[in-house]
């Protein structure tokens, strides 16, 4: 078993695809030495196969023998010896996973010193740099493999500091580093029990163990399980020879990236300090020079750094960054790796990388470089400098950033707004009543609610940031209070950011996304790859959702929810008057008026999607949704405060009161049980798309049945649709084919889809109530239970946010199979929230879905996506 | 093609077998004519193909020709003819499907009959006693065969006694009957557009086709719906030689069975009239002898009765009930059928057919003789003879009547009870804070929730009677109104009939349950079927039910309910503190107080299942159960009437409250929100296993995980259950195998079952809460829905009564071979509101289940129905 490669190791394969066994880090170092020939201080890596085993088994008995081999061979290359008290090889160890994970072990230095070698260091450079080396050495490893509190070393360096009476480390002296060793040492033995190790294989040991055990540390496993790494890849151990970019002035350290990682502009780009190590140019103590300073002060080190650069982003075929280090005028590559970029960046690189003639990638290629963040960041106001303090961390609920002042009642954010005040609606959730406020608000918080709670649903459907189900919050009438007591009180200035969850007490400078024009460009690749395979619709309830979902790219809409056309201020009480009708001449009065606006909502819906398919669902939501709160109602009864008509009103939401609405009187048994409704609906669709026809227009509609759970209750409400869509076409001597269908959302739907295929030309999966009823998860309660769930390791995803592959995925799979094999043209599209989630849009892809649907903003996302999903590379599986 | 057979017919197999085809009726008169040789009057049957075809493509063209043929051969046999002007034939028509029931086509008699062959009649017998046959049928034939609506034939039949100065039928003149004869065929005339039909061959095929007609009458088709026969059989029609019982003082008829159909007691039993036809016995107008009377009027005909009553017993091997007309004195048999018997009989006939040396029933035999609603009977009072209006009717929710003052408030009914009244508690639905007023009155009235709702359930448990869903009734704080605005006040009587679902408004007369000796006999024989093969267990959660429970032949406890333990008005205050608590000591010292309790509600428990397993589910449902409601406590506040703590107990109910309770935080959720929950609820359950243990007892435990949806949550509460079995065991130094399993409730986890499995002992499924979640239903906002949807045919069963098997049970099916494929010796049973039903029952036994648990009243219906499910005699099956 080899459990230990060094750098210049022949792999049979490219070392840079060797990322499993060697880490991200081994595998770019071993293609630098092996397969470029770069300068790389020589080195090896003990592999993930040997912390596996360790994991599993412990030390493996040959691990000792096989890194002393290697120690052996970097001394006899270095021609210096590990803990020689003459010349000291010195190393450092380094943790390297195939994914880049925090919570791993920090990098050890200078490894090999001890209180002999120090002094042959001191002999070969100078005595003030050997101990300063050293007692940085003894707080590093102390800190990291001993698990000394860092404080500790810290409050000894200050002590030194302030004796001394100078202000920086730089300033002490000799005599004052050597007692700050000694203390150093002290300190580790009377929080270890022994002796700080001298000897340098045990001190190299320790750090290799160190690195292995951090594989399983908190922040590492709660990392993974947010990322969905597998917990089971183990990290492997870089170990390599020191240089030191601090030894004088003719040495330095920095970092660079082959293009610049903010804009995407070709070129270098990077920071560079003199006399200083790499910890340095990242702790940002030092003020750094840019890269460009080098040519002047480090002329032959520039031109071949820069020619290093060139080099590797051809060979990668990517945006690289790397780190770097001038010992005497020698320039050494400590590290490469893909860079980190904007979402503008990543775009533009993408882009360029497709006509630079060295690295040509294809436009699949190009495609599957851009990830769906870049495109939120371009899309989306992003937050700048952060100075005030973090209030809470909630769900990201819809992504960008939000900063105004904080209004706890819908009714007063709009008049603020309309002040001119900027505005985050701040509500423990939010109801249809809250609609106006989230509307008029640049972002929503709410403290309660999941990823699909109406909050969520509604501010993603509209673009706005949004955090919800920010559990650690208290939200009260006016104002808002942290679990340590910070209040936040209505007016006082918030920041949210809706694509990490955070929430800012006070007003954090704002960035206006801005769209480069490689947007288009690389979503136009997207779309001719996923042609035919994918396709994306959008969930939009107005003309200007559809027009702008249009604009995104939306191939037509999959969910048009008619629920929200009722919920308009000056259309409630007509909703009201037909579910308070004591007789049916009242109730279809109601409904009569209700046939107007809706005609007019879907003309103008029809209108901004002329030629595409629209699909309307017809009525969902429970009829207390709205109705006024019973809980409002009867204070003000108490109160003796019940206004004109208030008592009907109560008797009504009490009538209409459900236990568990989401379980009850809603779609199609709503539509039955008030049979004149779906009727309407069906006319007022039709006598919109006839009047298109009219005006020239191409309508093409679909209708949709919500929460079937049988045949008989597609077949009577097919009926239904087509009777009414044969009356307007034969009122008007019109022509249009509608196509029924139903939306596929409880459990019992998924597995009779075999005999409900019979009565649907299509099919919509409802992700987000099948996901509540196969998990038995309420999208508005289950914030505090996922909360929970993740921090336990109960669940690794948010089932609301990436499709329980296992769970409900199997549903979603029996329904495909049966409802195809009854009906092999069936149309299948999903338009639950996960349609917009690159790894539930894999799923659904590979299931033999023919097109997502999301929500506008979402749109590009999704095309990104689905072709990403086409050419395979979905992200790793979501599962419960 | 036969579409007709005449009685005498000799059929390849035994007639009785083939009701398929004959239907009922015509099955028993072809046997007792072709194969017992009775003196039958002769006819034919046309069978229930003919009808099928007729539904299919309308009157096949053949059938009038194979009409005319048995008519034929009937005239000829009769030695009459069919509209003879002289002498003429008349026949009766009656339908005859499969299985009796109600809506279909009343009998028309004395068809054949018109204005020629009334004289012949006449001629025959008397001028009168003709034309009162004639008006009769045309009345009779009028108002069923050609709509004719009945009131205009009583109208003109009143006016005609008014007119002639008498107080009966029996009175009027020849001349006052031919009036009426010739008005009624005015009437039809004018009504009809036509005039009577006087051709006898057209008045026959009209007859037979409103036979076929009736068969989708809206009251046949509902009967089917709900006793699920299927809607394709079709019925058939029975044209038979008419006799005369009241021909003259030496004719008669009567109904005769082979035994008491009350009490089962041995010998005939019956009614009998002198010249009367069957329909004044049934009408009850004249008052009937007992059939004993016979043997001093009709002695001959008595002895000869007897003698076939006593052969087709044997023949038949069951208790029958016959029609039979005398004209004079010959004795004619005009029907048989197996006979309707109550609970007590039903029991006493099946045993003592045992012993009977012509008929000698085997037990199996015996056990599929004998229906749960045989059982219910014996062990629920029933009510008597109704006179007081019905108001409503509701679900049928718990078996057996209760008559009572109406009480609106638990508290108040708990009051009237320990004044001694009598109550019946009337709710809009019930909760937790109830269960005190369930536990006091004699039956419970809700106008909401259905049949798994609170109130069902806990009804249920005790065996109280109770109507729940009742929609159509307001129930306000004091009264409940009805749809018509009868107002029912409290402190005014009411009855209920739990087991039909009615609800009277005035006080019933009762009849006690009464249990009679066969009961353990048959119930022994039903347990020697089914052992090994399915077991019986009840859902217990005191030692008072787990003894009743035992008592009736629970052969362990399926479910034991903790939180009924908590909701003990002495305990809902420690209960609360352990939610208040602020600080973990708070909540330890609470969980400490509740362990004390718990331990000693379990030893209880154990005790009274001693040596039989008991399986307690651990905490299940959300924490606000415990709290008071939100809806109170504000108005309350609205009033400044907040008590001391009320502020705190809003604070808590508020953070507490969901929006869907049934899919929020409960079940192993909450204990793993909760984590000192579970194990005091463990500790609790060994500490009274192993104080049993020291009192020579042999407590069996089972714990059970509710709710869960995947491996890890089980695995980690596993673990908790596991550590603290250790712990309490190495306390006391005591030995006790506990095992672990969990609920299957959730359809992920029927669908991850295999996973599952790996850490569960058994399974038992929850299909209360597998029928919400797969279906979309919450068992207390279903009523409404489940009302409409039986109407409209789009639902066939409620789902909650029997179990939806190609939905829900497609799960269970799929849980029960991916756990078993997972452990083979997974035990596997169901603890849902299902286990107590026959037919869910039958389906459970067909998966492979191991046994059902349900309430204790319930548990020998489960026997019962356990045994014949295991004799393949299980129900139609089931579906939504």
């Amino acid at each position: 078993m080899n459990w230990v490669y060094g750098f210049a190791h022949r792999h049979s394969r490219a070392p840079k695809d060797l990322k499993a066994l060697l880490g991200g880090k081994g595998a770019n170092l071993a293609e630098m030495t092996s397969v470029l020939a770069l300068p790389v201080p020589p080195g090896f890596t003990i592999t993930t196969e040997a912390c596996r085993a360790f994991m599993a088994t412990g030390w493996p008995g040959d691990l000792d023998a096989e890194i002393d081999h290697h120690i052996v061979s970097l001394e006899r290359f270095m021609g210096r010896r590990l803990g020689d008290p003459a010349d000291p090889l010195l190393v450092s160890v380094r943790s390297g996973a195939a994914f880049s994970m925090p919570g791993m072990m920090d990098t050890v230095l200078d490894l090999g010193l001890n209180d002999a070698s120090v002094r042959g260091l001191a002999a070969g450079t100078d005595e003030r740099f050997a101990l300063d080396s050293y007692r940085r050495f003894l707080a590093m490893y102390g800190r990291i493999v001993l698990d000394v509190p860092g404080e500790g070393f810290d409050q000894r360096l200050e002590d030194a500091k302030r004796e001394a009476g100078v202000a920086t480390d730089a300033e002490l002296s000799s005599d004052a580093l050597q007692h700050l060793v000694d203390e150093y040492q002290a300190l580790v033995e009377a929080e270890t029990g022994a002796p700080f190790p001298q000897d340098p294989r045990q001190q190299l040991k320790g750090a290799v163990e160190a690195v292995f055990r951090s594989w399983r540390s908190p922040r590492a496993q709660a990392y993974r399980r947010r990322e969905r790494i597998p917990d089971d890849l183990g990290t492997a151990v870089n170990v390599q020879a020191m240089v030191f970019g601090n030894r004088d002035d003719r040495s330095g350290t920095g970092v660079a990236f082959t293009r610049n990682p903010s804009t995407g502009s070709a070129g270098a780009y990077g920071d560079f300090l003199v006399n200083a190590q790499g910890e340095d140019v990242v702790a940002g103590i030092r003020t750094t020079l840019p890269l460009e300073a080098m040519a002047d002060s480090f002329p032959a080190c520039y031109t071949e750094l820069t020619f290093i650069l060139e080099r590797l982003e051809a060979h990668y075929r990517d945006m690289l960054d790397c780190e770097f280090t001038i010992e005497h005028d020698r320039l050494w590559m400590l590290q490469t790796r893909v860079g980190k970029r904007t979402g503008a960046a990543a775009l533009r690189i993408a882009v360029a990388l497709t006509e630079d003639p060295k690295i040509r990638l294809n436009r699949a290629e190009a495609v599957q470089r851009v990830r769906p963040e870049h495109l939120d960041q371009v899309l989306h106001p992003q937050l700048g400098d952060v100075k005030v303090p973090l209030l809470a961390t909630g769900l990201a609920a819809s992504p960008g950033a939000a900063v105004g002042r904080a209004y706890f009642d819908a009714d007063r954010a709009v008049e603020a707004v309309q002040r001119g005040e900027r505005v985050v609606l701040v509500r423990p959730e939010t109801s249809p009543d809250d609609v106006h406020g989230i509307a008029a608000a640049d972002g929503v918080l709410t403290s309660r609610g999941g990823l699909v709670s109406h909050a969520a649903v509604v501010a993603r459907g509209w673009g706005k940031p949004a955090v919800c189900g920010a559990e650690s919050l208290s939200v009260r009438a006016d104002s808002l209070e942290t679990d340590s007591g910070v209040v936040v009180a209505e007016g006082e200035w918030i920041s949210i950011d809706g694509s990490s969850g955070r929430v800012y007490g006070g007003e954090v400078a704002l960035a206006e996304g801005h769209v480069p024009a490689e947007f288009a460009i690389l979503l136009g690749w997207a779309d001719e790859i996923r042609s035919g395979r994918l396709g994306v619709r959008a969930n939009a309830d107005t003309g200007v959702d559809a027009a702008r979902a249009r604009e995104l790219g939306a191939e037509g809409i999959g969910l048009c929810r008619t629920e929200h056309m009722f919920l308009d201020e000056a259309r409630l009480p007509i909703v009201r008057r037909m579910i308070l009708a004591t007789d049916p001449h009242e109730e279809q009065a109601a409904l009569a008026e209700l046939l107007e606006v809706q005609r007019a909502d879907f003309e103008e819906v029809l209108e901004a999607m002329d030629g595409l398919p629209v699909t309307v669902r017809l009525l969902d939501p429970p009829l207390h949704e709205f109705l006024p709160s019973i809980e409002e109602l009867v204070v003000l009864e108490a109160r003796g405060q019940l206004p004109d008509g208030g008592r009907e009103l109560l008797d009504a939401a009490r009538h209409w009161q459900e236990q568990n609405p989401m379980l009850g009187l809603r779609g199609v048994r709503l539509g039955i049980v008030k049979d004149g409704l779906y009727r309407m609906q069906v006319r007022a669709l039709v006598e919109a798309a006839v009047r298109r026809q009219g005006q020239g227009g191409r309508p093409v509609v679909e209708v949709m049945i919500p929460l079937v759970i049988n045949l008989p209750e597609l077949d009577l409400t097919r009926q239904w649709v087509q009777e009414e869509v044969a009356a307007v076409l034969a009122e008007h001597d019109a022509r249009l084919d509608v196509k029924v269908g139903t939306m596929i959302e409880t459990p019992r739907a998924a597995l009779r889809a075999d005999e409900i295929a019979e009565a649907a030309d299509f099919f919509s999966f409802g992700t987000n109530d099948l996901t509540q009823m196969t998990l038995g998860f309420s999208r508005d309660d289950v914030a505090p239970i996922l909360e929970r769930y993740l921090e336990l390791g109960l669940l690794s995803i948010d089932p609301f946010e990436s499709i329980d592959q296992s769970g409900v995925g199997e549903l979603v799979h029996l329904a495909v199979e049966r409802g195809r094999a009854t009906r092999p043209t069936l149309k299948l599209g999903v338009c639950g929230e996960h349609g917009g989630d690159p790894s539930s849009i894999a799923f659904f892809q590979s299931v033999g879905v023919d097109y997502v649907s999301c929500s506008p903003f979402r749109v590009p996302v999704a095309r990104l996506a689905a072709a990403q999903a086409v050419l395979g590379q979905g992200g790793p599986g979501a599962d419960v």
